[in-house]
């Protein structure tokens, strides 16, 4: 199968909204009126983002779900995208499974493929996506004041614990791994909470690299720092040594490091007004995503972490580096 | 060096006219008014589309290059660019000359870098492009009409003269191998061409993977065929041969096939009406780019090449496929 056989077949499918998709040079985009366009781009390498065994289903999720991630930290509305496509050689399955995992989630986005790139080599994904949003209206990094709330969505620290039983470092009962690793390799990107969350939140960022390295994005972009309730936070782990007792899973200072710098999370962790508590908890209910009041902005910089007695911990959480 | 060092040192410039550029979770564009948002995405593979040995500086100028050729295939203005680079580890000497070689075309195009990603991983750089184009204004592969002439900028198969003396299949003095390695290793966009068509070119594509190849997709794309002459697509080879004697280059043969299946050629190639013909060189004289008429589109499909006396080749011109 060649290249253009291999585009038609997977990747071509008619635009609905976009005046030009696949096929031309270029993609035509045409954003509403009075609308900015969002743009964003990840890369995905074998090895690196996901295991060689992945089903290739669940990495045609993953690779989307981790753009649209960013469309919802920034409250975009997810309109497009393109695939650039690396692979060793032409696998039907591999790709039937990948574009069907791609296109389920596109689909759920109205999120349409428009343009993209196929080549021979080291197995990389790179997508590009598309949102909109009201000019001015984008939540950003730097917007966070003192006194605001830090809320998070969702838990943390669950595709760290996959990871983890995968590197043998770690053993879990087979229902909770399950869960964890569908957390790892189909994580949910909070799409409409981030619309939602337009005019409430004052920052937002996705915890991709950990929640303690992507909050202190925010905080260093806002010039501010943050006192946050380490235990607020619970992942699995959390739900698990509740219920089965504190034996049952690693302790408190392993939980902790899994939820503040696990990585690969794909929540989002925002900033609002004291005030603006109940507009946050009805722009979570309306759309079905569970959320937590972690912590307080406050003027004097850094992130402190405490625990749920209030003390300070000395704990230190290192954020995800590719290159550290 | 960590990751958020490294962009900060390489690729963290501010933005000038999009309203948002690197360092939050999306960048903002937003096209002028009656503008629509021309997209489209590269990616370049170590060993496929450029050899290890490379000048970074040169790599750096090409991957935005082979972006910029398709924006001026669709007559579209660059605005903005993201890079998402994955590389085995941090060399600074690399990072240096790559980046100055990026940026020094991208000021020239003021085309302006406003996101991406970093990882490691196998040496894999992924574009993502995008310029304006007026509603309705850009340049398509499928606008072509029987009676158009046929028009190509530049010079064909320079680049794959290159590649084959790297590949030791030929010989050049070494003057022409530096004209021939420059034109592989640091194409020409044609975007001021690609501008000043607009209004007046039927359809255009850029030759990437070789006139025979490109031109084809035009034709499909348009419904109609065309007869083009074989050598009027003069490249290096062609004026050596003529300053030199036919026994100083390869036969016709060898030299057509360069010329129309060469690939990596980043030429635009493109169709007007016969009436059009003056407009189309006055477009190449306001923008200094060499032109040639090479052909005619006919309602017949297919395309078929004949040579200066007007006799059917019957040699076949296959396109590069990355895959086949």
């Amino acid at each position: 199968m060649g290249e253009f056989d291999l585009i038609a077949r997977y990747f071509k499918r008619p635009v609905r909204r976009s005046p030009l998709g696949v096929g031309d040079d270029c993609a035509l985009l045409a954003p509403g009126p009075g609308m900015q366009l969002a743009v964003s781009c990840d890369m995905l390498v074998e090895g690196r983002h996901f295991l060689s065994t992945v089903d290739p289903e669940r990495l045609g999720h993953k690779a989307l779900a981790v753009n649209l991630s960013d469309l919802a930290a920034c409250g975009a509305k997810p309109l497009a995208f393109t695939l650039a496509l690396s692979m060793p050689s032409v696998d039907e399955a591999w790709l039937e499974g990948f574009s069907r995992g791609l296109f389920a989630l596109a689909d759920a986005h109205a999120c349409e493929l428009v343009g993209g790139d196929t080549t021979r080599g080291p197995l990389n994904i790179c997508i590009t996506v598309f949102g909109e949003v009201p000019v001015g209206g984008a939540l950003l990094r730097s917007g966070a004041r003192p006194g605001d709330e830090i809320w998070v969505s969702g838990t943390l620290g669950d595709a760290r614990l996959a990871l983890e039983v995968f590197r043998g470092t770690l053993a879990l009962p087979a229902p909770v791994f399950d869960l964890a690793r569908a957390r790892m390799e189909q994580p949910t990107p909070r799409v409409a909470l981030g619309l939602a969350l337009r005019g409430i939140a004052t920052a937002a960022i996705d915890v991709s690299d950990g929640l303690s390295g992507d909050l202190s994005h925010v905080l260093e972009a806002s010039g501010v720092g943050a006192t946050v309730d380490a235990d607020r936070t619970a992942g699995l782990l959390a739900i698990l040594a509740h219920r089965e007792g504190p034996g049952a899973v690693p302790d408190a200072s392993t939980r902790r490091a899994c939820a503040l710098a696990g990585g690969d999370d794909y929540e989002l962790v925002f900033t609002a007004p004291a005030a603006s508590g109940p507009a946050v908890e009805q722009a979570a209910r309306s759309t079905g995503t569970p959320v937590a009041r972690i912590g307080r902005v406050e003027s004097d910089p850094g992130l402190r972490f405490v625990d749920a007695g209030g003390a300070r911990l000395a704990q230190r959480f290192a954020a995800f580096d590719h290159f550290a």
